[in-house]
């Protein structure tokens, strides 16, 4: 639980002179922080099964020991970095909740659509999916917090039979558009205005979600 | 446009005695298609960015002139990959001309389904999508090979405006839920009757194909 002194770096100067002991509680909040940020950095570029607890250790500044201390496995550094990086997304539940029930499927599209549309939050959700479709492991963890964070969540406001199947054909929708539209970038798809997209997609998730 | 002997190999003898200068007409399409299995098979296992002609010829046991001679550059030794394990998907325009257009939402779910659905067909699938989501290249011949092969078939069969984007939007319902199902292995998705699946799908296929 010791920190190691950061290896010299004249970009970015030491953030603090003390180095031995556990670190008080005020710095153990930057601590974690740091140490997730650089997790969610080292994991975005290499992906997860190039990715080491060591790796995120020393580009933090920190001993390994620490990190395990703050999160645990890797799996677990990863399941908390996503936490993170989907951190925009994972208010997709309060759109479901903000309305009437039919109009979920324009709320729910129009939401998740602005969080991809966006590069800063398409970014670390691109570098989730990639992680997940390359690795087990990863579409694991990736696959328990869209479960518990996003999609039950979703279910228990469409309060129907079969819920949470509705909520994940709903969100296949989406999230298969978005991958043509962003990442394969297929066209007219690519270039094609956000509101015809969304006009589009919302009555689809609307029928996913409530159609009886 | 010289055959190099293949490393010794003891599992595996050398397919042909003779060696040297441009091979005859029968032994081209044999070496063209022993280029292109183990192409496929670096590509699969090594994702796009990892795989290189030297490798895929040296694996095949020729030269790399050999490789470039039949199939051009890396990007076309690829799609020329892609189009062999997008074999059986690229079958789906039949599927969609094989009846009436107020079926056409069920025939192509099944169809493609029945793809996703075998693990002998799946494999190349994902294989496919792994690279694509990871390298810009391979996501560009990923989108030549699907929009001129597959999807751009399908819209015209359609006959309607925007038929491109109908075909892509049926097309996003049916891959999202696949990566889904097969890749990320949400439940109850993952477990669910591939008939209920189809059930579900089908009529939003229809939808997006047909709806005016």
């Amino acid at each position: 639980m010791i920190e190691t002194p950061t290896p010299a770096d004249p970009a970015e100067p030491e953030p603090t002179a003390r180095r031995r002991g556990r670190p008080p509680r005020a710095e153990s909040a930057d601590t974690r922080d740091r140490i997730l940020t650089v997790a969610r950095e080292e994991f975005s570029e290499r992906g997860y099964e190039k990715t080491s607890v060591r790796g995120i250790a020393k580009a933090a500044g920190v001993d390994s020991a620490l990190v395990h201390h703050y999160f645990g496995t890797k799996e677990q550094v990863f399941e908390a970095a996503i936490s993170v990086s989907f951190s925009a997304a994972l208010h997709a539940p309060e759109a479901v909740a903000a309305g009437p029930l039919d109009g979920v499927g324009e709320r729910l599209t129009r939401f998740v659509f602005g969080v991809w549309d966006n590069p800063a939050t398409r970014a670390p959700l691109l570098a989730v999916l990639r992680s997940a479709v390359n690795n087990e492991t990863a579409a694991a963890v990736f696959r328990r917090v869209i479960a518990t964070q996003l999609l039950r969540r979703i279910a228990a406001q469409v309060d129907l039979p079969d819920a949470e199947l509705r909520a994940e054909l709903a969100a296949a929708q989406i999230v298969g558009t978005a991958m043509m539209r962003y990442v394969i970038k297929l066209e007219p798809l690519a270039s094609a205005d956000l509101e015809q997209i969304i006009a589009r997609i919302a009555p689809v998730v609307q029928h996913h979600l409530t159609a009886r």
